[in-house]
């Protein structure tokens, strides 16, 4: 009788499936052959050109042209891709759209791209650990400082649910034009801390994702209506201060009150990238007695030559505020940039001021730029050395 | 001092901004106008052809022209919209498109829309309840019965974290096609039990979303290189009653170790949509002593006139299963349909075998079809009659 039941079922299910998805050819996309290689497809037999682009490209104008088969599906190629977590789109006469064959679509800011994991050594860290899975909260939480509510994105290590113990907790800040998802969605940050602590080289930990653009509630999609002219984004608010001052008020106090965690400056570390390197750099001379580990990801001092004694004012800023930070004590300041980033010269200004002030920091170079890629590896690297 | 170091650091993130969208022209899509008049707009000067399709027109297939104005910019005027939450796409040449002027993107199983969600009395429930939200949770667990480690979302009502108190918990779940992430992404369940619960109209509980396809760990996307071909998905597994033992094996346990829940029968309940309709038909025939609460949505039993003696031995089988459940008592049995779904002649005869056995359930009868606009509006009616 089960059986009967069951055969009906898929029957209509099937006629639920056919009529959603109108669709005479198979196409697979991404498909993954050896050596790194990809190879990208779209069924469009009416479009008049398609083109790729990827994350991988150093030029973010770069287009690859697509071949038509006689199906109508286009296709290319992509060779010797190292192992890593990627987004790409097509463009058909110069419109982008996301690979209608690809389940997995990763937003950027306002902007949503296909994406894929290649699989491999240099990309281990970013596979999910079902078996070592932490969980992620999108939690709301008061901003008294900021007249606002918010919400944030927690990562609570495996077994926090039922251990009973305290962790030590990392502030993990984005850069401009994103938001408290970007380091989980484009960052993978669970997924690298998840298999960090199942092999032991990072402590269990609890990671704290905020919003780092003062002005908003939450990531923009929550707002209906939104556009530009509403929300004018992080350009107006980047400078001001007030996303750290709310970070140490109202955030810190949360989390420590809501959360099973280690009150203490030795148990606090903060990194970001970019406009959130920046901030950390900023709570480093603001709130030296609020954290103990520092990271500075793709972010230095501007050089400020061309403002003649400004510069100079700056710089003795600068070194004055670090000052407190050494006279105080701590546990890590680590600076990492990709030799391609564009602010890569900010941060060698940054690095030769901090060593004129015999500051006692770790300064990483890597290859490549100011993108994700970089990101992802520096968080690998940091995570390890802190709470040790 | 700092004046100067922002101004700089705004110079440079212009340049990056003005680096990764380049585009000439602002256009904001959707533009919402007065009495439910929406105007998508995309920009596209040298496509061919542009269309429009929608989640509110009755007809899938259906495709509204666009129209092309001197800049390049397609638009299209939909009018008198009923304020919900909507997903609409793009067609150029046959390729379907996301809007690239709206950040807001749902997924949908495979495959993503653009959204928007049109505010009006009717959507009150689907807004963002910044002062009253509660926490998602995605979370790993142990799945004995299917020997894998599987995720599920978990919404926590607000104070969850500081109230000390327990609560009930509703079990909610999808459709065929859909995953863990359904009923939040597309349900916008966490919102509705936001704003249900602000207004004293449904108690504080515990929502368990989990993915009701037993051969999945989780939304197929966490899975690189998944392939059709590698997870035929839910029409396999969906007759099997894997996933109904899993629940009640697996996950409630879990539920009530790991959050602060009441763990009797009168404090859980259980919904479902089509697929997840059934699997609450299902849960009542073979665990009435588990759950106290019930909603079928959007499914009946297939009629099965044109099997022979076989209908009638299934008839029977219902009848002597829900009697079962009669004899324990419960607190409710809620059916839901709308009259253009697919389903509603298998409810109907679902209503009239439950009528002949005189079972006590009460059905409600919409407008509208075997889409997500109904299953919010009836999780927004099932929520406030539960645990009451």
């Amino acid at each position: 009788m089960k059986k009967i039941a069951t055969f009906l079922f898929f029957v209509f299910l099937l006629s639920i499936k056919g009529f959603s998805q109108p669709q005479e050819i198979t196409v697979v996309s991404p498909e993954f052959l050896e050596n790194g290689s990809v190879t990208f497809n779209i069924l469009a037999p009416k479009a008049a050109e398609m083109k790729l682009q990827g994350s991988w490209m150093p030029d973010w104008n770069e287009r690859i042209e697509m071949l038509k088969n006689s199906e109508g599906v286009w296709s290319v190629t992509v060779e010797n891709l190292t192992p890593d977590y990627y987004t790409y789109s097509y463009f058909s006469n110069g419109v982008r759209l996301i690979d209608p064959h690809n389940a997995l679509v990763i937003r950027d800011g306002r902007n949503h791209f296909s994406g894929f994991l290649l699989s491999g050594d240099e990309s281990a860290y970013y596979e999910v650990n079902e078996s070592n899975s932490g969980t992620l909260q999108e939690i709301w939480y008061p901003s008294a400082s900021l007249n606002l509510e918010r919400r944030m994105v927690v990562y609570t290590p495996p077994g926090y649910e039922s251990s009973g113990e305290d962790y030590p907790v990392l502030y993990l800040l984005h850069g401009g034009g994103g938001d408290e998802k970007a380091w989980s969605d484009l960052g993978l940050a669970n997924r690298i801390l998840d298999n960090l602590i199942a092999r032991g080289e990072a402590k269990p930990m609890l990671v704290v994702m905020t919003n780092g653009n003062p002005n908003q509630t939450s990531a923009w999609f929550n707002t209906p209506g939104y556009s530009e002219e509403a929300d004018p984004g992080f350009l107006n608010t980047m400078g001001n201060e007030q996303f750290e001052r709310s970070l140490v008020e109202d955030v810190i106090p949360f989390v420590e009150r809501n959360f099973r965690v280690k009150p203490e400056r030795e148990f606090r570390a903060v990194t970001g990238l970019s406009m959130g390197g920046w901030q950390t750099q900023r709570l480093a001379y603001h709130y030296p007695e609020v954290f103990n580990y520092y990271g500075v990801m793709s972010m230095g001092v501007i050089r400020t030559g061309a403002f003649g004694h400004e510069a100079e004012e700056l710089i003795e800023h600068t070194k004055a505020k670090m000052n407190q930070l050494n006279e105080l004590g701590f546990g890590l300041y680590w600076i990492a940039c990709g030799t391609d980033d564009f602010l890569y010269d900010s941060v060698l200004h940054m690095v030769e001021l901090l060593e004129e002030h015999d500051f006692d920091f770790i300064y990483r170079e890597s290859s490549g730029g100011h993108t994700w890629d970089r990101w992802r590896l520096y968080l690998s690297e940091f995570a390890p050395m802190i709470f040790q």
